[in-house]
C-alpha cells in the first residue's frame, strides 16, 4: 500500500490526470494512506497561484471563471478549478444548481476542473479543499482558481486560503443584497463587475469605485495598492484579458511588497489549527459510546454546565486545561 | 471573590438587572471567576423559551422584534433580547448599522436588551451568547429572543441555540436574495413576511407557502407540524399578536411531540464541542511563543504538511491522537 501510494505520489507530481483525480478522491476519504501520500505531496507544492473567486448566486462567476481559465490557457499556464457545491447543512444536498458551463475547455488536458460538496459542520471551505489545492499544485497547475458562492463565513475562508480574492458583482441588484455584500467588499483584492452589457453595469462600477475610493469597509487592505474594479461581459469575452492582467499584477504586488509570504504562513499557521480542531472532533466522536455518552447524559440533568462538561471531555483524552 | 461571586448568582436568580448586566459583561470576559458564577447560574436555567429571530438586512426584522416584546409584555411574560451585530472579521468593526428601535419598551424593566458583536473567528453567535441566554434564562426572563442578521452560517448557529427558529423576509427581494435565502427557508419553524403593507407581501406569503408546500428544503423539519407563514407590517402592529401564538404554539408542539427534549439535548451537546474547540484555541495561544512557534517555523519550510504539524501541537499538549 506505502508502494502503491508511494507510485500515486509520483505520478501525481508528473502531473498525470488520472493520478491526480485519485488522489483528490482518496484525500476525501482521509485515510491513513491518503494522509501520508498529502504529507508527500505538500513538499511538493508552493508553486501554485491561487485565486479565490467569490460572488453571490446569480452573479454570473461560474462563466467568468471558464471565460478565464480559457484566457489564462492561451498564456500556456495550466489551470487548475476547484468549485464548491454550497450545500443545504441540514439536508446535505446541493441547494444550488449553479453548474459550470465548461464547454470551450472540454477536452484541454492543461484544466482540470473539481467540483466539491460543503460540508456544514466545518464552515464554509470543504474539508479537502485545502488539500485538493496542495494536489493540484504539486500536479504543476499554476493557476488554481477556488470558486465559492459569496456568502458569508464561505468569504473569510476563502480569503483565507487564497493569494488573490476576486469579489464579482452583478448590476442591478437591490439594497438589500448590497447591505448583505458589505461584508464582503472588503476582502476583494480584485473586483469584477459581470453582465457589463447591462445598462446599470456602469453604474455599478462607478457605485463600488465610489466606496473602495470612500475607504469603506477596507481598512488594512490595500496599503499602497489600489483595489481594480472590471467589468466584464462574458459571452462577448470582454474584460476578461483585464482580469487575468489585474490578478498577474496582484500576484507581483504581492511578492515585491513582501505581503506573500506572510500570506503564505498565515494560510499554514490557519490549516494547522483547523486541522488539529478536526482531529479533536473524529477524537470526541471516538469517545461517543463512552465517556462523551456520560458526559452527556450529566449534561441532560443540569447539573454540570457546557464548559464544564468540556473540560472533562478534554481531560478525558489526555489534555490538561490550564485556568 | 468567591463570595463575591455567590453574591451576584443569587443576584442574578433574583433578576436583579443590574447584577444582570454586570454578569453578562463578566461572562464576555472569560475570566475564572465569571466560569465558575456561570456554571452555577446553569443549574438555574432550562424555563426560558429562546426564540432566534433571524432575517437578512433590510428585512424589518429589529423593528419586529421590538414589536413582539410589547406583545409578549402585554401577557405579563419578561422578555431579554439579544442582537448581535455582525461586524467585520478584518476590521473588528460594526458594518451594518441595523439598530433596534425599542422606543415603546423604555423604561419596562420586563425587558432586558443587550447587544452584542459578532467575533469572526468563533463562527456566527458571538462568543458569550449562549452564556448571555443562560443569564437572562436564571434571571428569570421567560422568552428570550436572540436577533442575528440572515447570512450564512449565523443561521446554522441560531437554529441549533433556538427553541423557536423565526426567519423574516421582506417582499420584493429579487431573484438572488431568493437563492441565497434557499439555505435559510428550510431552518424555519415559522416565516414572517414584514412590510405587509406593501404590495409584493401578498405575493411574498403565497410565494413561500408554494415552496413549502412543495417540501422545498424542508427535509425533517416539519414532520407532523404544517410551518406557518405570518405577515406582519410592524408600525400597525398588524400580525404582531399571530406571530405570537404562532411562536406560542410552537413551545406547545415541541412539548407535546416530545421534540423539546431532543432539541434541547443537541444544543447541550453541541455547546460542550464548541466550548472544547474554544479551549483548544486558547491552549495553542498559550503555547504561541514555545512549541507553536518551533512548528509554524518548520511549516515554513514546507517539509511538514499542516496535517502533520496539528497531530504534532495535539501531542504536544498531552494529546495522542489515534491513527
Amino acid at each position: 500500500m506505502r508502494v502503491a501510494s508511494l507510485d500515486l505520489v509520483e505520478a501525481v507530481s508528473a502531473g498525470e490526470t488520472r493520478a491526480i483525480a485519485r488522489m483528490l478522491s482518496r484525500a476525501e476519504s482521509g485515510t491513513v494512506e491518503a494522509r501520508a501520500a498529502l504529507d508527500l505531496l505538500y513538499q511538493r507544492t508552493g508553486r501554485a497561484h491561487v485565486v479565490g473567486i467569490t460572488g453571490v448566486p446569480g452573479s454570473g462567476k461560474s462563466t467568468l471563471v471558464a471565460k478565464l481559465a480559457v484566457q489564462l490557457r492561451s498564456s500556456g499556464r495550466k489551470v487548475g478549478i476547484i468549485a464548491i457545491d454550497p450545500s443545504s447543512p441540514f439536508s446535505g444536498g446541493s441547494i444550488l444548481g449553479d453548474r459550470i458551463r465548461m464547454g470551450e475547455l472540454a477536452g484541454d488536458r492543461g484544466v482540470f476542473v473539481r467540483s466539491m460538496a460543503t460540508r456544514g459542520a466545518l464552515g464554509g471551505l470543504a474539508r479537502g479543499t485545502l488539500e485538493a489545492v496542495d494536489i493540484l499544485d504539486a500536479g504543476g497547475y499554476e493557476v488554481i482558481v477556488i470558486e465559492t458562492v459569496g456568502v458569508g463565513q464561505d468569504e473569510v475562508d476563502i480569503v483565507r486560503a487564497a493569494h488573490t480574492t476576486v469579489v464579482v458583482s452583478a448590476p442591478g441588484l437591490g439594497d438589500d443584497i448590497q447591505a448583505i455584500k458589505a461584508g464582503v467588499l472588503e476582502i476583494a483584492d480584485i473586483h469584477a463587475v459581470s453582465k457589463g452589457d447591462k445598462p446599470e453595469a456602469d453604474k455599478a462600477v462607478s457605485d463600488l469605485k465610489n466606496m473602495l475610493g470612500l475607504g469603506v469597509a477596507l481598512k488594512g487592505k490595500i496599503e499602497g495598492r489600489l483595489v481594480p474594479v472590471i467589468k466584464t461581459c462574458s459571452p462577448k469575452n470582454e474584460g476578461v484579458a483585464e482580469l487575468v492582467g489585474a490578478v498577474d499584477a496582484h500576484r507581483k504586488y504581492l511578492s515585491t511588497s513582501g505581503e506573500f509570504e506572510q500570506r503564505r504562513q498565515a494560510i499554514r499557521e490557519r490549516r494547522m489549527l483547523k486541522a488539529a480542531e478536526v482531529l479533536l472532533h473524529d477524537e470526541f466522536e471516538r469517545h461517543r459510546e463512552g465517556r462523551m455518552a456520560k458526559l452527556l447524559a450529566e449534561l441532560g440533568t443540569g447539573h454540570i454546565s457546557p464548559q464544564t462538561a468540556a473540560r472533562r471531555l478534554l481531560a478525558h483524552i489526555g489534555m490538561e486545561v490550564s485556568e
